[in-house]
């Protein structure tokens, strides 16, 4: 059987009317080849300071990808054949065992993101399937061995400008200090300041997460006033390290402060094991108000990603980890969990805070109506679950109506797969491209003012949103 | 005056864009007389089995249709007047104030489905009106006198294939066995086994719906080890009559199981009507892990449609009894509540389970997640309130993102109303072709994976998802 | 630096297909001109009875209108510049503020809005800008000094037919009485009865507003029963001044009945400034249980607006007041909370109720249902922060299949902008123009029946709902 062709349309995801698509077209035009602004993604910064070779195609782009493990899994393809059980797989086994099952993607974004990878970054020409499996293997291989295809390479043809990382307080940054330090790497990878290990009192690790604190930060996290210290000073140290901003990602937005020595109590009830779950809750959310007293004291923009129940199958937790494709969407809440912030500090303007959701039904009714009162408050690109053409077409006619675009963060792709970064911000061009023109086609904007916001969405908003 | 035509457009419910439609109407042909898969419905097996004449227009396609009388309800129209109250109303009247409001229905899929009935079931060629309203009647009811539209002369015209009824596991199934029994009628014709009316032991009717389960079980259903048992033994009956699925209608989706101490005490205080309500609901949740547990055991597919309070208006089920129309639908939870039976059969061979909504914010933020992550998990289409053009279309885009096209039900058209259900699957076909339609032609899929995924909604999706 | 031209484009909102399109156009231009129901929007009757010039462009079009002052305060203008704030600001410095930032509201509904009137009203041909903020300033300001600017000038060329204000009980409605005893105005002005400041005993404010009641109704409110009787005595005065219906707005819509003695129980603890806060919630969903029994009674439509929260911002409810912007949508139920009033008066035929939402999800999950089954209920149309086109486009497509079009409201501008509701009100009619011919060009209607139902829909459908 010879294998369908991959050509990926120049058009692809333009609206299908002939008449919004030619101003789609234009629009897509003049943002295509802009340069990539990531600011909130999960590369590991050594992967550029290192340089090194990627080693393998199932390496590079199956195995550590949740979004593509959990549709091969929901239809019968086991982790462990996939990579992430104990016992290492064949690189070429997990590569065969995708490119078998393609077409369970059909329809999907995942599709789309790699058939725009595999066809512009690789140059693959065939659909993947049972009977091309190792050609292509041994193609994308060989091009991994080449110069071309090291990181760097890569970070420079996919024109990347801005690069955010996804950092631990504790983390000593310094693939980040080596990239700063080397003139031969001109683009700019920031660090993010992401402290939920530090949060939730009752979850495992938490004590041993304090240690590392305090050594890293020269300052002793044992008692929550010196863990609020050792924050404190891991933040400056993020900002020397060119950081703008912070992520957070809770179960709930719950924001109430607790008095310090009721705090502090619950610390060291919580170090001694004795913390009920209740008091668990009422730490960490303490904890959020603080970070926002924090964001407003040192200008780090505070991005907050709530409503996601992690790790929803036990076994599939104990056997292959986290971030194995079990964390599930919640209902989302942010108007009534938020208020203690916004009450503080949400007319503040030091305090920035960037609200996400996996949850739609929160852009209209919350994120939306916040954005569009509290100068605080922006409105999260879709994420996750729904950073797909139909969801990010339904942010914007969600979104738009209350908070316009000046308050919305710009495209995010928050991921680990460096080679789908581009196709990932295209989509976002292209959809964004098609939602004005659909405006233009209406008569609710001319082409000059749409011509203008396509370019801003790719490049004024983020800037300013994140303080790039 | 003179009535207005009745003549559904060949291209009706495909999109409005020339090029889209083009398309579609390509996809459309190709499965337009695909034959009926019906996985989920209530037509009485007994109609086949009799294959008695209909006994009038408004005993078939009114009065038994809660679609139908609710919004000629809440324009005005009694219940009473519909047929439905204690006396009996004449058919002729109850046509006569059908008729007389259609124009209630312009937009309403209920509109749509009739057109296409009237049309082309019974060849109507004026709209119903107050002034035709006699003539359809005795127009449809001299059809109905004929052989030609007995119930298994239709079955065969309408090309089905496959219908599921739905039973109470006390039903002695014997209408199926006629069936399957006679060779003269090739349909299959499947059982479906609800145990709605065991589940709940503060529900009205719970102890003597025991007793008419351990006659049909042969089995003392009299304490809550026996009741499992008799259940056991009649999902063996109904395996053995056939049965693929299962279908259960819950309020909510918990599924907390019980120590089997516990649950043996509510049982035996139900009986003395002494379980209080959190008793009740406590063993409620648990029976839904029961069934979850026999359903991994006997491969039994498992459908759960949650989310409608019942009978919302007392005044309206005293008089005229459950099904007339005030069911509502809730908010709806998947991910919470069904923690406990995916934990322990969410990865299982044998287990598999169909989550329905009527909420449709469950679709992007836990169905189709839960879908796209656990192998047992199927999305169900949109069902009742929702099984609509506009909603089905709403569904595809809200659930394709996470998982696809093969972690999803298949249509079901869920209906009492047995001429409606070519129009039903009719509708649906068109819809999903719309759907498909747009993605070729937003090069999102190319027509020829398009033509394969048309074909496999209508045919090896709901016999795969079913396990027909 | 040249403004841009301002020049809405007679097709605007229009569907972009053309073809869909050229069915919206003829649709559109049988409603365009069609005289305008308001039932329901907060212009002062004293503004038509008085007649008097309007102050000022700033007064007029920006500070009390909280949908463009919450966007500006968004992107960092501050409410004192725009008026609101304890000094008076300079009308002159509030409009070029406004004209300075008119690009925050790209997209949004509020520019189209202007866009219309600005240019319909008073003939603007540019786009506001910092540029041409003066002279814009004194164009309108030049107009609104003649005649032909006047309230009742505005009001006979915006073809006004019905306008409904909101009152509270205790008004003396003199401005309707002017009104109606005068030869030269035709208009219809009807007072709306909106008892809020009665219903929640833990408000404050709410013992004083009890004694304004007693005065104005004659009727001491400082019981139960005799606020309960206040209420009735100024409902008839209502009526009798031309009132059809109420209005309430409540964060839920709880409607639990109380035991009179329960409820003269917390009135008492609630005067000495003892109920508690769960007793003041009782109270008040008591009230509104008794609001629609009176509504069964006096025939009056009961407007329920529920789901927002009030005064979200301590700090800003503090300097600006109320209605400054930071009121926020809540998730919203109605099928529960609402199960008391309908099981009493839920098939009624004196009662009617009209439900509103700003949370969207309770469009096609409970108000479509509700008004598809009860004979009272009916689907407000979306309200506040999705009075918008794209929201009504959804409203429509959420509700229909449920619905249809006769339980819905029409719809409503609930503005206090009294320049812009011919602009609302066109918006609606080219909207609800584009879903019809959507409908038609999907063989779902004819487009005879387009046509009568586009004008229903201004027409026969609000006059009916409202009992004008």
């Amino acid at each position: 059987m010879t294998s369908a062709p991959l050509t990926p349309h120049p058009d692809r995801l333009l609206p299908a009317d002939p008449g919004v698509r030619r101003i789609a077209r234009a629009l897509y035009a003049e943002v295509a080849d802009a340069p990539i602004l990531s600011p909130h993604g999960h590369v590991d910064a050594a992967l550029l300071a290192d340089d090194l070779p990627f080693p393998d195609p199932a390496t590079l782009l199956i195995t550590p990808d949740h979004y593509v493990l959990r549709l091969l899994h929901a239809t019968g393809t086991s982790l462990d054949a996939l990579g992430r059980g104990p016992a290492p797989a064949d690189p070429r086994d997990v590569w065969r065992a995708f490119c078998t099952n393609w077409d369970v993607f059909l329809g999907t974004p995942v599709r789309y993101w790699f058939e725009t990878s595999l066809s512009e970054v690789f140059g693959v020409t065939e659909q993947p399937s049972a009977g091309n499996a190792d050609e292509l293997y041994d193609h994308i291989d060989g091009q991994l061995r080449t110069d071309a295809f090291r990181p760097r390479a890569l970070f420079e043809r996919f024109r990347i400008e801005v690069l955010a990382t996804t950092d631990d307080p504790a983390a000593d940054l310094g693939a980040h200090a080596r990239l700063r330090e080397d003139p031969s790497f001109r683009g700019r990878v920031l660090p993010t300041f992401r402290a939920d290990r530090y949060m939730d009192p009752g979850a495992p690790g938490w004590a041993s997460a304090l240690d590392e604190l305090s050594a890293s930060a020269g300052v002793d996290a044992g008692s929550r006033a010196g863990l609020l210290a050792a924050l404190r000073a891991r933040r400056e140290a993020f900002l020397a390290a060119g950081a703008t901003a912070t992520d957070t990602g809770v179960l709930d937005a719950g924001s109430d402060p607790l008095a310090p020595a009721e705090a502090e109590r619950i610390h060291a009830a919580a170090l001694r094991g004795e913390a009920t779950p209740a008091e668990a809750v009422a730490y960490r959310r303490d904890m959020l108000y603080r970070l926002a007293e924090m964001a407003a004291e040192d200008g780090l923009v505070m991005q907050l990603h709530s409503g996601v129940i992690r790790n929803h199958h036990r076994a599939t937790l104990e056997r292959f980890g986290p971030d194995s494709g079990h964390d599930l969407p919640d209902v989302a809440a942010f108007t009534r969990p938020l208020t203690p912030i916004l009450e503080a500090f949400g007319t503040s303007e030091t305090f920035r805070m960037v609200l996400f959701t996996v949850d739609e039904t929160a852009f209209s009714r919350e994120i939306a109506p916040l954005a569009g009162f509290y100068p605080s408050v922006y409105a999260g690109a879709p994420w996750w679950f729904i950073d797909t053409p139909d969801a990010i077409g339904r942010f914007r006619r969600a979104v738009t109506d209350s908070a316009g675009f000046v308050k919305t963060s710009g495209f995010i792709d928050d991921t680990r797969a460096f080679c789908s970064i581009p196709a990932r911000h295209d989509m976002s061009r292209r959809v964004d491209a098609g939602y004005l023109a659909g405006l233009v086609a209406e008569h609710r904007l001319d082409e000059g003012q749409a011509l203008v916001l396509a370019h801003r969405l790719v490049d004024d908003i983020p800037r300013a949103t994140f303080r790039l």
